[in-house]
């Protein structure tokens, strides 16, 4: 009788002797298709997006590393998140460490207050602003000129959003104040099918992470980070694409308040390690 | 040397015989194109829109002839507000009268509280109504049922009223609440050119009638109805077609205000005349 055939993971090791952080990371990235900057962007405001935190290349080595990411992957990464302003780097002798510039710091600690926010946002005055008649094209501009500041379209020319969300553009014309009832359709438009999928795969993922950890929690620090990096930016990437309002605008079945509270008690058990003590 | 030619009115008198009545009428009839049935629901409005009151068949003869108006347009008029359930009649002997029916008091009344107001409207706090994507038909529709609560269409589907407008229609998202300020398309928007003009026009004609007056005031209490019942229709007929909205909401050039102040000192001059005076 032949021996029953090994059974074995990525990492070439057999089930007995697979970690809890390599189950977590298999939840984790399982499908994904992680975009690398977009991945360092999470690592950088998850872990130094206060000013002065740095990051030294080996310390972003060794998470990218523990991701899969190979080293010119994050070398191309890097490169991009220097050009487009993001981070910048600064050499001694043979080490390298990284900083998120100002504008970076600016629009992580932005995105933050959204991404680790305990609950959804929930404003007791909202704004509709309506735009005046225009071509097509420069519609498209204001709507994006909008969503940057938290308001998304629920008409042509015409954006919702709370009532902190921003100044009155000078050619639209606001009411600002309470808001009525949502009506199912308004539900629909803004919960996109993909987002409301995603919240759903997501809420499975970490309920799988929050049982491992539950079950084995012997982790480096160099591991919490990847970890953490890994969960946020699941969540962020769902988030940061539909409307900042209340749970109550979106539909009963959208699973974006449930992983909201598994990511808090996840990042809880997680807790942020300290930079100093990750660099290898 | 031929003598000079007799200048004479519609009505056959030489100029010193022409009353303040006739001068007046004069100013608010020449140029308007009175729809009959139109007036006399004005009439009505002014002068019965009490539960139980009662015009006599004779009387309303007599307002109608000191407006010009022939008789068997008179008929057909009160024959089309018969059948439209406006107003009813019953007939004692050879005496007719009429009365609005319970709709026609209500839909005065209502007409009445905006018509007569000393002030525009202003309300500290607004609502926009946005509609869910619909076809045009149906979407047409909405316009004429929101329209008869007092709301505007700003955009596509989109609509501007007070907030005690009336209820939120159960396919519209609601915000209700302080407005910003008005951006001149929008003040375009709400001000069409025709009504615009319309009161530049009626705001000449009512400081006509205004000095008429001034000088002499010797009029009977039908001429006082007549007089009344026709600046009334003037103003109506421009109020009613436009947003009830605050006067800040028009361009600088609009002259609703104005109209207001002027008819509101005439109607004070003007007293309503008893019913009971009136009856020939």
């Amino acid at each position: 009788m032949p021996p029953e055939p090994q059974i074995t993971t990525a990492t070439g090791k057999g089930p007995d002797e697979i970690s809890g952080f390599e189950r977590a990371l298999e939840s984790l990235t399982h499908g994904a298709d992680l975009r690398v900057w977009s991945v360092i962007v999470t690592l950088f405001g998850d872990l130094a997006r206060n000013p002065g935190d740095q990051i030294s290349g080996a310390c972003l080595g060794q998470l990218t590393d523990l991701m899969g990411i190979k080293p010119q992957a994050m070398r191309v990464a890097l490169h991009r998140l220097r050009k487009d302003g993001w981070i910048s780097s600064e050499k001694t002798g043979r080490t390298s460490k990284y900083q998120l510039t100002k504008s970076g710091l600016e629009q992580s600690q932005t995105a933050g207050a959204r991404i680790y926010a305990q609950h959804a946002t929930n404003p007791d005055s909202f704004q509709i602003l309506v735009a005046q008649p225009m071509p097509v094209a420069n519609r498209t501009m204001l709507d994006q000129t909008l969503a940057r500041h938290g308001h998304v379209v629920i008409a042509p020319g015409v954006y919702l959003g709370a009532a902190t969300s921003g100044p009155q553009p000078e050619e639209c014309f606001m009411v600002q104040g309470a808001a009525g009832s949502v009506p199912d359709w308004l539900r629909t438009m803004l919960a996109p099918e993909m987002i409301a999928q995603g919240y759903a795969q997501l809420e499975t993922t970490l309920h799988e992470v929050t049982a491992i950890l539950d079950d084995k929690a012997n982790l480096t620090p160099a591991e919490v980070a990847t970890l953490r990096t890994l969960i946020v930016h699941s969540w962020r990437r769902l988030l940061l694409r539909h409307a900042d309002l209340p749970d109550s605008f979106f539909p009963a079945n959208w699973r974006g308040p449930q992983c909201r509270v598994l990511l808090a008690n996840l990042l809880d058990h997680l807790k942020r390690p300290e930079l100093a003590g990750l660099s290898p």
